[in-house]
């Protein structure tokens, strides 16, 4: 049985979920995998905060009790690029394996982060920061790695397809957008989320993935100027809505495009349900293969990072790589 | 730069996919992976036979040129449990790792085989197993490695599924499958995909990965005692016919089943259009993840072994796996 130390930066949503999941998996991941994962210091905003199934002792407010502490593994989940960017940088220089969840970070960072880990020999998971418990990244870094990738078009962003699918039956943008506030679909600002911004910088971790050099943003646009009698007209052309995300070769590298689309029925990303996401990559010798789920939430997410936390832990051991 | 070495067994359908795939794809793979892919012997039958693209020097028809030789990786791809079954184990015992496509020796020894691994400290690679170029051995191994599998669900034989495509459009059984025999998808014998054999072979090795111990076949039917009448009536009442495969938790262990089931149209395996797979799998945190794609053919199964030996040779180099 081999130890795990995780120092975790972060007991919001994702986070509270991974000490839960965590609890409920404990016993499956050390029958399993031989590991023994230990959550050593919990980084919070406040400590008066009452939070349910977290051991009030590991918490602090001093971010360095958990980067610099007792941790083979830091679990970012702060977001936003700034401290957890320094925090980041701080856990690599110091040999520490990070897992993050944060797309703004990798899409602004990524690349100076992968090779200061390269160097440093540590690695960086990040499955959760793209489609949640979809396991897409590692379908990109794995599985297509025999194959070219030729494109990758995806609905990306959650709350932007749940308010096409309320408007498609008939709601305002507004009420479309309070009703995915209410189920905690949308944050309080949905901004992020009906601009196209957070899907373009899932769809740049993405391309990064696939195609390394020579990505390039080309446009990028939401949902937030559609009206309902926009998504009535498509219909009556036996076409849906739905906020596509594009990354593809042309001359010179690959374009990434971010906007609503008409699909005809009949494609695969307008079966694409309430907050689901799909993602559809084609490689050269494999064609289209479709990945679809729950893109979002506390549990599926804290289930990637924590596939993340599980392969950092077998991979530091010889010969176990396999049962994995 | 790494050298790997591979030893190929088997140069038909999918052996020569793997050497004009690894011809198209050498310079991504070294310039990706740090990763020279060299084959060093291929196995064959025949010696006289004309095979393009495939250099007549590295052929032999001896198998212990490949296994005892030169080799760092055996990719076995001659099929059957016997001879297969032979040579893997030898491999193994000296110390090579596997990557094989073989899902009749996985079902009938999966098990044995990983622990002779797991003592000789090496991987056995398996991805092209199950539903060709799609991941989901990886989505088991490692994306869901966090999770609790609660179901795995699909459609995982291509040739039913294309039959039963055609029969839906009005053919007659032996129509259908011979209009598959002449588009490549079905064998000249097509009992193994038509009894539901293949299909429950596969769920085996799904299952084997997502639930360990305690799994047990409950039943198998296929395909061949349907009619088109019997399709005709069930689309008259808005239902679609497939083969699924089915594996689910049961008081006691876990229960796979493969048969051809009635549909509701909406349902997401009734829409897996021809020579498609799609595998469903529901994770307790994850809720449920659809993969799909083409499960068979040349290129993608190619595909899918070369993942696998680019893994093993990215996973025997310190501080390179973040870049897989």
């Amino acid at each position: 049985m081999r130890t795990l130390t995780i120092g975790l930066l972060g007991c919001g949503t994702v986070g509270r979920g991974f000490v839960e999941l965590l609890d409920a998996e404990r016993s499956r991941i050390r029958a399993r995998y031989g590991l023994e994962l230990h959550v050593t210091r919990i980084l919070v905003r406040d400590l008066s905060r009452e939070r349910a199934g977290v051991a009030a002792e590991l918490l602090t407010t001093a971010p360095l009790d958990v980067v610099d502490g007792d941790c083979d593994v830091v679990v970012e989940l702060i977001g936003g690029t700034h401290t957890a960017g320094t925090l980041v940088r701080r856990a690599i220089a110091s040999g520490r394996h990070v897992v993050t969840a944060n797309k703004a970070l990798l899409a602004a960072a990524g690349a100076e982060l992968f090779d200061d880990a390269v160097r440093r020999g540590v690695e960086i998971g990040f499955e959760a920061s793209v489609c949640g418990g979809v396991p897409v990244i590692g379908a990109l870094r794995r599985g297509f790695s025999g194959d070219s990738i030729e494109s990758i078009r995806g609905v990306l962003n959650g709350t932007s397809n749940y308010v096409l699918c309320r408007m498609d039956e008939g709601l305002s943008l507004a009420d479309a957008v309070s009703c995915a506030q209410e189920l905690g679909f949308a944050e309080a600002d949905p901004t992020l989320d009906l601009s196209g911004e957070d899907a373009a910088q899932k769809l740049a971790i993405l391309a990064q993935l696939a195609f390394g050099e020579g990505v390039r943003r080309a446009s990028v646009s939401g949902i937030a100027s559609l009206r309902t009698a926009d998504l009535r007209r498509a219909r009556r052309n036996g076409e849906v809505i739905r906020l596509v995300a594009e990354a593809r070769r042309v001359p010179g590298g690959v374009e990434l495009e971010v906007g609503p689309r008409r699909l005809p029925a009949g494609d695969p990303l307008a079966t694409v349900r309430d907050e689901q996401n799909a993602v559809i990559i084609r490689g050269r010798a494999i064609g289209e293969v479709t990945l679809s789920g729950r893109g979002a939430g506390s549990l599926p997410t804290a289930a990637a990072v924590m596939s993340d936390v599980i392969a950092i832990g077998i991979s530091s051991r010889a010969g176990a790589r396999l049962v994995a």
